[in-house]
């Protein structure tokens, strides 16, 4: 069978660029409206995408200047199963400010309720505005991956406390399940003391999809150990395919199949039936930038203080790294340095995709850059970021998918019924099932 | 305008009755299958019921008898907007397992998806089992009824925290929201410090519904103080109008207006076209009892070990309450006693609704009943629960509603778009809008 390359769409509000709301092809109204939302699923589903993905975080954003105070995604996405079928539901939810109870019920809730499509965005919360609504100190950051390695096994063992055929249904015998395959986890580490089981039985694929998106050393280690697909921000080929390279070493580092993790790069297709008329689009979004708000983006992101007099300045010099966290800020200057953009400049190769590559292109255009990453041992399938949502999404799914297909890279109908399948997958067996043999992971 | 009823489908599984799923009327392989919901949604819909409920623990009870592990109902309930218009959808949530950040945007985001339709049942989770699933200590229940009242108010707080017209949606200017509309809530209590704002926009209905279901002195003290809405467990009506003008008092006590809390006792109608067939459903269901199952229940309700030899015996003396969490327990002894039940009738008793009402009989005699209640100072509407899903809800809705809206007591169509609407109850102001009068609730 040849390589398939997989779709993801990072689906973002009214769209990736930080000016999209204002965008005459943009409804802000929308933000909170679940119509939108199930349109888009729909789109990506009429694309065959192997997935939709809703990003989050845990406390607002700046909200003067673009549209924010969106809908907690795991809540979303049982609404946006209701309207679909094939396409998988992936959700962030951080395991620093949750119970692993909770969160595993939560995805094996989702997972029976889209017959096998939910997938979780494993995240850490870095920012220090979301300790504040949960009263905590921010952790520091191997304290939140430490914490994150024992929640993941947690709710890892509350999947499979239920093993998969623990439910007997015998009405006549009055046995609806067999106990003796339902197992307590007596799960006792140093963050988390959980009893189970879970009151949720299994989840139909086992365990839902596992996504990670941190680049640091924990996060590529943490990736390398549990997750089963990747999201990440490469600016050029050749720190793409590093990226990759790596990556996939420490996955079989961990004695585990380097194909069995999908890495997903991120691209913010801008897409136009000419390259004249993409880089048009790309021009009006450009001109409907607020340099405020992208200045108070870019000093969160690097920890400098930025102010409009500096506009047409380089970067200034940014302190050392003091936290592996800031993998992020590492991209955003080596950037800058790289092409000698001034910050005015920079704001505007960030507005896009917050970092994640912009590309502006014919549909053509477009599948060649997909094409060539995916050839060229960077990349498994992509994180699709429309600027604009919906259109962007339905000009990348009405105008490059085709084109994909065409080339014989990506599916014309979906191959399987859960996400797992479609993202070529095993189901995990069930830690308590007679002959599960024991996994390091 | 005459005085009309409100009708609460309470949606447990394929039914009440504890041996439901044995019943060939039920399906139990549809326990974890969104379709079964979203027909019983439909269902209640057509009948233009006000709400329909999912319960929730946070435990795996005893499953080997009873068809147990279901989905979240947040989760759920999702999924059941996203195929109903008018319909309210109330869910479960514990405030003492869950932070309130977390409760107050997902019941916002619930409301949003659901265009106002979203209802909180708040409880303590009294269980033990629950407790070794968070790693903590069972609080006792002062304790957790404190925790309660500390998380409403920040909730609250924190659906206040965008004024109804914080968001401008700019677009020439770049303006989306006014940031002055727009507030920490920077609490700091004995529980919770929480910074906010909520990231998720102003819930439609204001505040979603609140309501409460803990007959305790502090559970009648929190409803009287917060609830929109009191489910609640009465066998005789005499308690009922007890129970019903003792809250009110406590309503007026507080400074609200009575009628803006509605108290909804439940009921399990068995509904036949004769009486003789809905007595025959009974006893159908009767039969298919499994006493271990019932006397585990019993045991665990009562804080007594029961064993089979004790079926034909009389309940024995049990323990003086030591804690006012055990109002169910109570109610249960009372039954017992008042009616010379031996352990074996209290069981038949109980299987039907756990201490709720059970009412065998014609849709006029089922109607006569709540009519009865209504009247007579006991009831401002019902909590449905019945035996059987979704055939029990389908009899109710196709025969008893019909009877009461020919009596005048039931709608004929919604009188509202929002469940705080059709519930007949004012959409809070946000505390931080202009003018907003301070409240002591």
């Amino acid at each position: 069978m040849t390589r398939k390359l997989h779709l993801n769409a990072f689906l973002m509000g009214v769209g990736h660029h930080e000016a999209a709301w204002r965008h005459p092809g943009a409804e802000p109204a929308r933000l909170t409206d679940v119509r939108h939302y199930q349109e888009l699923a729909r789109i990506a589903e009429r694309g065959k995408l192997d997935s939709v993905f809703l990003a989050d975080g845990l406390a607002l954003g700046s909200v003067r200047h673009n549209a924010l105070g969106r809908l907690e995604p795991l809540t979303l996405l049982s609404a946006l199963a209701a309207v679909t079928d094939h396409v998988g539901l992936i959700a962030t939810v951080s395991t620093t400010y949750n119970e692993p109870f909770h969160v595993a019920r939560k995805f094996a809730s989702l997972d029976h309720i889209s017959g096998g499509r939910a997938g979780w965005n494993i995240v850490t919360s870095a920012g220090a505005a979301e300790a504040r609504n949960f009263g905590i100190e921010r952790p520091e950051h191997a304290r939140r991956y430490a914490r994150a390695g024992e929640f993941l096994e947690v709710v890892r063992k509350l999947w499979d406390s239920w093993e998969d055929d623990a439910i007997l249904g015998d009405r006549a015998g009055g046995l609806y399940a067999d106990t003796d395959k339902i197992h307590p986890i007596d799960h006792e580490g140093e963050h988390f003391a959980v009893s189970g089981p879970l009151n949720t039985s299994r989840p139909p694929q086992g365990h839902p999809l596992l996504v990670q998106a941190g680049s640091s050393e924990d996060g590529k280690e943490f990736a390398a150990r549990n997750a089963d697909a990747v999201f990440t921000a490469q600016q050029t080929l050749r720190e793409a395919q590093e990226f990759y390279a790596d990556l996939k070493r420490r996955v079989a580092a961990h004695g585990r199949d380097p194909d069995e993790l999908l890495v997903l790069p991120g691209i913010s297709p801008i897409i136009g039936s000419t390259e004249r008329a993409a880089l048009r689009l790309e021009k009006e979004l450009e001109d409907l930038i607020i340099p405020a708000y992208g200045l108070a983006q870019l000093s969160h992101m690097t920890g400098i203080e930025l102010t409009a007099d500096a506009l047409d300045e380089q970067l200034p010099d940014v302190p050392v790294e003091t936290e592996g966290a800031q993998s992020r800020r590492k991209l955003v200057v080596d950037l800058a340095r790289r092409e000698h953009l001034t910050v005015r400049q920079l704001l505007n190769r960030l507005a896009g995709g917050r970092g994640h590559r912009v590309v502006a292109g014919t549909p053509e255009q477009i599948a060649d850059q997909l094409q060539e990453w995916f050839f060229s041992g960077a990349a498994d399938g992509f994180n699709i970021m429309p600027p604009i949502l919906p259109g962007g999404l339905a000009d990348f799914v009405d105008h490059v998918v085709p084109e994909l297909q065409a080339r014989g890279l990506f599916r014309n109908e979906y191959e399987g019924r859960t996400l797992r399948e479609n993202y070529g997958l095993p189901r995990p067996l069930s830690r308590y099932a007679a002959g599960a043999v024991a996994v390091a992971r």
